[in-house]
């Protein structure tokens, strides 16, 4: 019946890891590009500075491009930015290593202890009649995985936020010569993190898949589920990282708007305000170091869970490397789409004018959908059997390769429509914004109802794409399809973490041109791209949300399997109790991260209202502020405070599966999933609306947005509030409760061994 | 092995309607003390004008008792007042009707077709073997029963509203004796409502068994079944009364408070305020009759969930009245339980200074409930056989009596900590909203993060305690223990009526003591009731929710069984769909009313604004604003506005249970159920915590508090943008949220027959 697939194992086998160089030669080639603007001669240290100096940057010359103390003070201001960002990032490290260490600790301990730290081999859990290596085996391949995602996603976070603090001064200086120039330099860093994430998470899975297997050797059950320990690092590490680095970008966001902006009137990022050092920062370690880890832990959790689903399917139990590995295979189809992708919008058009930035970006996606679209059907067509088998919770239920194109297509699809309503709900180019911008014209009360409503109503297209998507693949292929849908939906991540990452890094632009005192033409454009910037970041949101809620689902069917429960019925008081306290969960833990947030920016706003009034000739401009303080109160508040929500969701699993049992933690993941994906939805595109309806009031593109501004007016004071308020929604506890959905189902499938036969202790004593 | 309950059906026949009868009598009494208090001779139509007239009030002389103008100012302010209330709601009505009218159309035809209108007797669903009564009539007695409900509903809404205009006059008039006689007049009031509204909800299903029973005779299944539409008449009415209520209040109180306080600094309820009289009017028809409406569903439709359980256990298959009706003797001991706890408050303390009002209402719930809970033990061990076996899922599991009291009971208690909880989260006694206030320090933005922060946290406990519950008495006694442990917590209705009705009451009779231009001592006082009154308000709101979610999970499980399917596998792709969309939908019905406020309020901002700018001496108080043009705003807004999201509510059930069938629809159930009560908790809690925080700054009353003021400084106005924010969120779309949930549940029971027999066509096709 089941005939192999087109592709051999050998050629699968040069595919994945040449897929992966190309990509990450790509990015090599994109840092090269933008490395070629210069920053001063007097910073460089490559030894050619004199002479290939000034010239370079004269060539285009249109404005202020040889005035050589603002190119000093941009380089300047980039390192102090990266110097803080690399400061904070180690300080984190260090406490979430900590944490870790413990964590791979228990790891060991309690899949150890399930069968006694025994060296013996045991009967396989699916293949039965079969023998697998012992239960220890697992438990320290499971740690070394585990400790492999962490690290894998702290590189990528530490690497991607070097290369946007490497990129930020660069831009500002291209805006120089034009708004195309500056949009290249941007995107083109963002590509570098893209393509560098993709490629790697990619290239670091297939190694450990080859190094674990040579001793696993034919017990892929067991090599697959130790692997399931990668995902969990990945996203462990990926959590800390949003929480921290949200806590401290918006902690030193809102201090630093609520002093300067609404109280002493001085602008954006203006120099004379304490905290802007802190608030650029943020931007790198929060939008992009955080970021970063996410959309990987994002990524190695759907490849995880559709290998741990493929191994027990016919793939696995047959040994058919190819189709077995067809996760990653549309990885490496995916890094290929998003380089061609890439250069439509690098090198076939050229941006000129400021409202071609949002159409280029949306272009991208468009793009890489459609060229994947293909890339998938050609991969299914080689890298599958035309028909096999699939693991559906005890039962093998029959599929052919073009119902598993469907389920990767439906979830790619549903990204871009994803993608497109968070556009429509938070660009201020369509009537949802623009309402409520004109609603800050009775003042921020209805700026803020009205954008709580936005936020609410974005969630409604968006939850019937994912409802259809999981309907579609679950009927189709069970849960290995709604894992293959999740890798659909990522399967561009490389294009979609190069039009996220442009964002932070043009705001970050913006801000070395005001604080270097540039021409504010320059600051114009960098704000044009910064505010096409807010809209690709809820995009980006949106799809690590929508792909969060399809991996969960999952890594929840999975863990039901692997936990030898077979049904998870809502009307049994175990499962129901679980269901209403875990749809709870997000609401808890985003009450630690507003609130954290909250107290830090008070901390903040008090420093520095004491530094505006206290230090003489700061408003003047005659004397810098102490920058270093604010950079410590957002780093010690952080890191005290990412300690309790990463507790909370790290160790729910633990308690409830210890306590409550099996049927309780199927319960609070499935509450969990359906109650965050809301509100992570709405918090993230209620943020991005607020501000870009305050952009659009600044801008005052239009007749009615003129009739809002200027800077200054009431309705734009009215939207500042509003802007400050949707900061800890968008970028601290929105796009933290994806993680919370994610980590706590990787975490219940690893732990899942342990729980069915040590779990539920609390009903056992009833 | 059955014995008999130790209550014979006679006494039980005789029990409940004289019990009713008492808390009729009991609310007449208290209506003739309200009474009393007399408005000025000359509004006086009994003839005994002229003799009982002055001397009357003069007796206890205070301040500004004699000056006969003010009466005659708040006579005529109650009269506005009162004119208003009746013109909407009877406006309301018409609308409403009709669209009850045409979904009793469709009720009656959806269960005819069940057997194709036939008039011939069907073996019964669960009683194998029996014979019952024809589908037709199912249909019938369902559509008279919604009737019955959507009437009684409407009838207690209006009548409660009747009262509480009644009574704001009278309370602002008794200010000026003191803040002790303010607060007998204003709490009797309530009770006037509150019992009226638990005995007559109770005497008229009572009466309706009884009436039913004629045709049934012996067919308790069907007959029970049948009454399951007294709860969605009941639910259905208050829906539109919750939305369309809210709407007008928020409308007129946000367009109010945002020219008024913040642009105009002018007083809240300054008569030289266009829109004052129509947030007078919204205060009676949003929070007393919505909430009349609102609590009265879910006294019904807890009663419901019980019996129809009941009916298909032993209680109805042996036919055994009294313990069949057990959820009416419940009812019928709270009645008295309550009127008990009422004298406490009205008879055996005085309240002297203000500092007391808010122990003297927690009180009321700690003696409701230990009161309570003797007549629970009393009635349980009176009305139940020892042992009997109640119906779950399929089987009879077999429950003893002292575990059905530990089922009423555990609700009961739950709900007395979701009222501790909600008291810690919203009082501005305690260190949350202390919190809040302090905020505003900072502006507010701070003050709205940390607002949404504590009704995020607000959750946890309750969420907790509802959990508790369900889990006891899901186990306990399947189902049916659900369904009680719902009309334990709402067994002490009377109380909580009372003191939720209290608070609109007070802060009616501060806006008369403005608007009539009494003394600022006067308006302190009236302050001071109010600022309890947010309190109790919120409690209520906690009973609320807590009860829907218990009561909603007892229709569902009832639902799931009559559409006969065994599980709700969260792992079924149908399920599942069912369960992201279902979570979902809290937050479309929240999107809908939250913009209807918004753009209701600016409407009414536009039109206070023209009045303002155009109206010559408006501001000097010389000419009259035209208070009927913003009457007519908030009227047209509601109306128009509260079409869709009651649609929504009201039309989901019936479109996925016909399109997608049975299981989707559970998954829906469950989903909305889970996701709504966390929103309806958060939103309520985040919006009680905000107004106290500005009651707090505003009434100074401790060296912190005096440091955020006085009114009208930069964090007072920051403390009025919170307040303004969480007006819909607190008494729109919050409240209206477990209206919802309970809902769409009861009308998935109804209409149960008809989806097992007919639903699903899409699936079907595919």
């Amino acid at each position: 019946m089941a005939a192999a697939a087109i592709l051999p194992e050998l050629a699968t086998q040069v595919l994945i890891p040449v897929a992966a160089a190309v990509g990450i030669a790509f990015a090599v080639v994109q840092w090269v590009l933008v490395s070629k603007v210069r920053l001063t001669p007097e910073l460089r240290t490559d030894g050619g500075a004199a002479k290939s100096g000034p010239s370079d940057y004269l060539i285009e010359e249109e404005e202020g491009l040889n005035d050589h103390n603002v190119v000093v003070k941009c380089a300047e201001i980039q390192n102090a930015i990266s110097e803080g960002a690399t400061s904070f990032l180690l300080t984190e490290y260090k406490y979430v290593g900590l944490f870790m260490g413990i964590f791979a600790i228990l790891i060991f301990l309690f899949l150890g202890s399930v069968e006694g730290f025994s060296t013996k081999s045991q009967p396989c859990h699916y293949s039965k009649g079969k023998t697998c290596k012992p239960a220890l085996a697992n438990a320290i391949f499971s740690t070394i995985a585990f400790v492999l995602g962490a690290v894998t996603s702290l590189v990528s976070g530490f690497l991607g936020m070097k290369i946007a603090t490497y990129a930020n001064a660069r831009t500002t200086l291209e805006a120089r010569k034009g708004v195309g120039k500056a949009f290249i330099t941007a995107f083109r860093s963002g590509a570098v993190m893209g393509f560098l994430l993709a490629a790697s998470g990619l290239l670091v899975l297939y190694i450990a898949i080859n190094l674990f297997g040579i001793y696993y050797g034919d017990d892929w059950e067991g090599l697959f589920e130790a692997i399931t320990g990668y995902g969990l690092g990945g996203s462990s590490m990926a959590l800390f990282g949003r929480v921290g680095g949200g806590i401290y970008t918006k902690a030193a966001d809102v201090g630093a708007d609520l002093v300067g902006k609404v109280e002493r009137n001085i602008p954006e990022d203006d120099p004379r305000n304490p905290a802007v050092i802190a608030d650029n920062v943020g931007d790198n370690v929060g939008d992009i170091a955080g970021m970063g880890s996410d959309l990987f832990g994002s990524y190695a959790e759907s490849s995880c869970a559709a290998l741990v689903v493929a191994s027990i399917s016919s793939f696995g139990i047959n040994h058919e490397f190819t189709p077995m590995v067809y996760p990653l295979l549309v990885s490496s189809v995916g890094i290929i789409a998003c380089l061609i992708t890439t250069l439509f919008a690098t090198d076939f058009f050229e941006i000129k004018v400021v409202n071609e930035i949002e159409p280029a970006l949306k272009k991208q996606l468009i793009i890489s959908t459609v060229v994947m679209t293909i890339g998938i059907a050609l991969i299914s067509w080689l890298g599958l059997p035309y028909t096999f088998t699939i693991y559906n919770f005890g039962a093998q239920k029959t599929v052919q390769s073009w119902q598993l194109f469907l389920c990767v297509a439906v979830g790619l699809w549903a990204g871009l429509v994803i993608g497109f309503v968070t556009e429509y709900y938070t660009s201020n180019a369509y009537s949802p914004v623009q309402d409520v911008a004109d609603s800050c014209r009775t003042g921020a009360a209805t700026n803020v109802i009205f954008g709580l409503a936005l936020g609410y109503k974005s969630v409604i297209i968006p939850i019937f794409a994912i409802a259809f998507s999981i309907f579609l693949s679950f009927s189709l292929a069970a849960m290995y399809g709604v894992a293959v849908a999740a890798l659909g939906m990522l399967s561009t991540i490389a294009t979609g973490l190069a039009i996220d990452a442009y964002g932070p890094i043009s705001d970050n632009a913006g801000g070395i041109a005001e604080m270097a005192g540039m021409n504010h033409r320059i600051r114009e454009r960098t704000d044009a791209l910064d505010s096409a910037g807010n809209t690709t970041a809820a995009i980006g949101k949106g799809f690590a949300i929508g792909s969060a809620a399809l991996v969960s689902l999952a890594l929840f069917g999975a863990f039901v399997s692997r936990a030898a429960i077979s049904t998870v019925d809502v009307l049994t008081p175990k499962v129901f109790i679980g269901l209403i306290v875990g749809a709870m969960l997000p609401y808890w833990f985003s009450a630690m991260t507003m609130k954290s947030v909250g107290s830090a920016a008070l901390k903040m706003v008090e420093e520095v209202r004491r530094q505006f009034n206290t230090i003489p000739g700061l408003m003047e401009g005659t004397t810098k502020p102490d920058y270093a303080t604010c950079v410590k109160i957002s780093t010690d508040a952080s890191i005290k405070e990412m300690i309790p929500p990463g507790a909370l969701v790290m160790l729910t699993p633990l308690i409830v599966g210890i306590l409550f049992g099996v049927e309780t933690l199927s319960g609070v993941l499935a509450g969990a999933l359906v109650s965050g994906v809301q509100i992570a939805i709405s918090a993230s595109n209620t943020g991005g609306a607020w501000d870009n309806a305050k952009k659009y009031i600044e801008a005052g593109a239009s007749e009615h947005a003129r009739t809002l501004g200027p800077k200054g007016s009431d309705p734009h004071k009215a939207a500042v509030i509003g802007d400050t308020i949707g900061d800890p929604l968008k970028d601290t506890s929105g796009p933290s409760l994806n993680i919370l959905i994610k980590l706590m189902a990787v975490e219940s499938l690893v732990f899942a061994p342990f729980f069915a036969a040590h779990g539920g202790i609390l009903f056992k004593w009833l």
